[in-house]
């Protein structure tokens, strides 16, 4: 009998294995994929002291950098650009006002010098004034026509093949997934249930103000310019807490932007996994950290190693970065 | 062939009835049993022209008043008392000073007297200054030795038995149920779990900011008082697009702080359900409505009459109000 329960239990093992194998195909053998199954493992399996009932199992993955590509530009600033010059015929007075006059000339680093308060006039003109259900469709149009400068495909053909592998596997593995990103709630609602299999209500991004109205009887919601949540840096703890009102059990980042996301992740109690996606492969997608403009990854990147970490080496660790490759 | 093809239904519509009889077992038949089930009915038969796919089954609830009591005063106005009196040695001058020096003497309503700015300093002394954790260890504490008035039992007791029927109900059918409160969804979301069955990134209410701190190398979230989301009347529909992001298909209220979400949610395409509870049932209860200074029920009674929304009248739709009785 005990020797019929080891064979069982071999066999199970084995299967398991190759359950695990044939779920992150895209990812080679490694200490990152280690790392990612010794975690899964140990708060799944019932009779451990690590055992974490599933009701507790949340999971936290940054957008830009961390699911799809943040390069040459983040892709929602494309959208802003690509609606400036759509609602330009409207707007003669942009011809001679910054920044919408580098962002119609083209000239997007022109437009990005004046600051934070280019960005808020960028995120005003393009942002708010529409009802959600505008901006939703607004967001969808985008997405169904615009096509990234260097793969010539659409943006959301971009997301990372052993990220959506990793969604998954962790998903079946009793696992809730979220998104919590610096980037606009509202331009990530309306494609990540398709894209990611997340739902609306599980995205955490920044948020402008809203107003309820009614519009000729019918109730609507306004987007406002007002920002009430920036959510990146010690913003995403405050996010997550004002979202899912638990901490979670694993983070997934790639820049300094995600630092204080994978600090309250691993500052709870139990098992705990953080994970940082290093980008080394300028070949197939780009290699860029501690100098970057755009997701610049410098402190956490130390922290990461500090603390242990796992650090994926995108070059080494992925078979292939997107599905078309 | 057809024949017991016939008989099978009959038996499937038999046992799906005595189901539906024993899932809602404290409600007494009536119009108001019957529009729910027809509703659900409706949404959730699969080859219906009225079928509404399982991601898109979301329905919200008010708690004060539709999944627990709010008299003699709201629970959480209660619990903002009990702890002034725990913290009244730690601060002398509060004898000196309102609104504290009447919540001291025992005197509510000259408390409130101050209005706005009364209420305000109440939120800041009793639900900012603290931590996230430490705020929860309040909550869960209180709850576990305070006592109702009137019914001499932990508040948590006095959810309504036939609407945590309802939840259950709407959740075997394939719904996602959320709480949509004015309360404090940092009040909330320690038991809502355990009496709901509702999970904390489910709850959506009043909020207020939040900073990200280290303290002693520890991060931690610091509840501010300054209020973010005031989640009533207007601010219902602006915190479910928050965080939900998606129009509910059906609401549940009980007041006027509850007229704009049902107006929401009853404003998009396909079938849609909006009920609300009125209290008539002073015997195991209490009645009120137009006059009431406490979920006060007005002009959404009007409108639900108007529009034919489904009432609730509590002595006469339910068999029990409380697990209790």
């Amino acid at each position: 009998m005990k020797r019929f329960a080891l064979l069982a239990g071999c066999l199970l093992l084995a299967v398991a294995q190759a359950c695990i194998a044939q779920a992150l195909a895209s990812w080679n053998d490694g200490p990152a994929k280690e790392a990612i199954v010794r975690f899964v493992t140990a708060v799944t399996t019932e009779d451990a002291t690590t055992f974490v009932a599933a009701e507790n199992r949340i999971a936290v993955f940054d957008n830009d950098g961390t699911l799809w590509p943040e390069q040459p530009l983040y892709f929602q600033f494309v959208f802003a650009v690509d609606r400036i010059k759509t609602m330009a015929p409207q707007h003669p007075e942009w011809k001679d006002r910054e920044p919408f006059k580098s962002i119609l000339a083209g000239d997007a680093k022109a437009a990005l010098a004046g600051g934070e308060s280019a960005v808020a006039e960028l995120v005003a003109a393009t942002h708010a004034g529409v009802t959600t259900d505008e901006f939703e469709t607004q967001v969808t149009d985008w997405l169904a026509t615009a096509r990234h400068p260097r793969f010539d495909r659409p943006y959301s053909d971009l997301a990372y093949q052993p990220m959506l592998e990793l969604l998954r596997y962790l998903r079946d593995s009793g696992f809730k997934t979220y998104i919590v990103s610096g980037g606009g709630i509202d331009f990530m609602r309306p494609w990540t249930q398709r894209v990611y299999g997340i739902p609306p209500d599980q995205v955490v991004g920044s948020q402008g103000k809203l107003r309820f109205e009614m519009h000729d009887g019918t109730p609507v919601l306004v987007k406002l310019p007002q920002i009430e949540l920036v959510d990146d840096g010690p913003g995403k703890p405050v996010g997550m807490q004002k979202h899912i009102g638990r901490r979670p059990l694993a983070a997934f980042g790639n820049s300094d932007g995600d630092l204080q996301m994978l600090e309250w992740t691993m500052a709870g109690p139990g098992p705990r996994f953080a994970l940082i996606v290093h980008h080394t492969d300028a070949e197939r997608e780009w290699a860029y950290d501690r100098k970057s403009p755009v997701g610049r990854l410098d402190r956490a990147l130390d922290e990461a190693r500090a603390k242990g970490w796992t650090i994926v080496d995108m070059k080494r660790d992925w078979k292939k970065v997107f599905a078309f490759q």
